[in-house]
């Protein structure tokens, strides 16, 4: 038995032809969806969703992700192996911060023949070469090592105030995810509104602001039983400045 | 083979880490999603959902449900085991509907050694619970007995003009799930508009109100071809008078 | 292992009962959801995605489609056998498409002793009779055979100025998917813009039209890295003239 997991941003039923092309070649497998709601073309938020999940999976697991603005033109198809984990998608940094959780990744190019049509490559090459990996073929067997494309969070920077940081992914819950690892050492202050260094949402007041370290290892920043995303008004994308001295309204 | 359904209010990508740590621990399990779009934090929502679909699972179906305001509090995390059914989740009432539906419900405090986040538990708690119920583990073995948190929607009340009673569901379609298990027993109106008394939307004529047991068991209100939820302007939660007596408009 | 595919207009929850109902059933099945998000009652973009899809999986897959806005009424209930695979549900036009996609379709109403809830042939009905095409039978057991509706998705026709066709489907990166199967033989333009023609979306710049043979084999409208829907103001079931000549703005 051979687990597959899939993340696009494909929305409805299409992905269910990348599973039926899979079944076609591959008996005794088992799908798991991450996710196929990513924003069209949104490279970044399906990178952050593989990264939350895919370590979660054990070993051998063959993860398919396709959030591909650029599909048909000259970017590489590629396979990863990283940690025991197998990752199949397009070369556009998608995969990466996900293979790079798992271990040292090794890339290669899918060189297959499998003429697929120019609009749908989770179709026609990437559900193919998951058949591939389900059945016993390595990403060596697929092509020659490249060099992958990296993505990158970015990383938080020190403000004259305090830290510097983004929001990069914003749950249904109204959290803020963003790219900070470490909390910050003391207490800081986000829009002039205090946030409670907290371990949970529950140690802090019903609508009170807090700031904790995620279940996905990300700081994040919660309000307990409301949404930080409407309390400060931010989305994803956002650059957000955490001061860490006091600062008057 | 396992049945493991599972019925979150974790929209997007949470649920495959929930996947994962199962697959870790379980194999030859089956996955069904019940819902994962329950409302941010809608216990009574999550418990109308495990209700009107769990019992139609075979007896050993596993139920993982996390609808969890809590998270992080005192809560209890529990395992119950109803009519050969067994479910793991919050002791928030949540599981409870579903579980007196099958049976006798009895409940177990989850007492493991899991060192869990504060904010995941269903990565962390439930998710290593519902293995070992796949793998052979009981209720009893996770902790001692308790008494679990019950949940109710409530029952209707007879009013001087007829049936006071409460939506507790709308569907996609706009039909209002009320909390009546009994139809009234001759014409009523809503908002003084008369209820065809029918036992299929296509009794009534296009767009013609009507009243009917649903599919679930509980009284619905509908309107052929269209949505009651639009049409009487309710939404769930709404209390909702209907009237046994001739009104004039 | 026996596949089956579901697709519905039920949205969230109730497809678990019918899964439960099948697995109640059938042992050793793999279900593959296409979608459960098309729009209420509307049977042509069901077809459109069975049809988009079904073709793509193993011979002897069972497909089970539940979008009935005819439900409890005279309507009938079939199973289908076309090209070694099977289909079950409403006679409404659903199905057609696909089965006629993968062979010669052979109807035959479901005539099962089953007393079904009125309001819910997906879990009474459909899921039912897809266990037992799991389990061995073949939809001739069912009942006698039937001559089923059919559903088209018209025809484009010539007009003075070029082409009148159809929107059939709108996907979530806004592409116009149209019901002409062969691309225009030249130039053509829509509400006077010009559309490249193309091969794939990364052939035309940044935001600009084009016009391409879709994936699903129907020719598609589209912007690169932008929306067809948006750009023209178009959406599912309306009609398009694509211009021949060159036309002043």
């Amino acid at each position: 038995m051979k687990i597959i997991t899939l993340l696009t941003d494909f929305g409805s039923f299409y992905p269910a032809a990348v599973k039926g092309v899979i079944l076609s070649k591959a008996q005794d497998v088992v799908f798991v969806d991450i996710a196929h709601d990513i924003p069209p073309q949104d490279v970044r938020t399906g990178a952050f969703a593989l990264l939350s999940t895919a370590r979660y999976f054990p070993s051998g697991t063959i993860h398919l992700g396709v959030v591909d603005p650029g599909v048909g033109s000259e970017r590489l198809s590629i396979a990863i192996e990283s940690g025991g984990h197998f990752f199949v998608g397009p070369d556009n940094g998608l995969l990466m911060p996900a293979a790079r959780s798992l271990g040292t990744p090794r890339a290669y190019k899918i060189a297959l023949d499998l003429h697929p049509s120019s609009t749908f490559h989770g179709r026609d090459i990437f559900a193919p070469a998951a058949a591939m990996l389900a059945t016993g073929s390595k990403p060596r067997d697929m092509g020659h090592e490249i060099r992958p494309k990296e993505l990158s969070f970015g990383a938080p920077r020190r403000t004259k105030k305090g830290i510097e940081a983004a929001v990069i992914y914003v749950d249904r819950f109204g959290n803020l995810i963003t790219n900070m690892r470490k909390p910050p050492p003391g207490q800081v202050r986000l829009k002039g509104i205090k946030l409670k260094i907290a371990e949970t949402y529950s140690q802090a007041r019903r609508i009170e602001p807090l700031i904790t370290v995620g279940s996905h290892g990300f700081v994040e920043i919660a309000v307990n039983k409301g949404s930080a995303a409407e309390a400060f008004g931010l989305k994803a994308g956002d650059r957000i400045e955490l001061e860490e001295r006091h600062c008057s309204e």
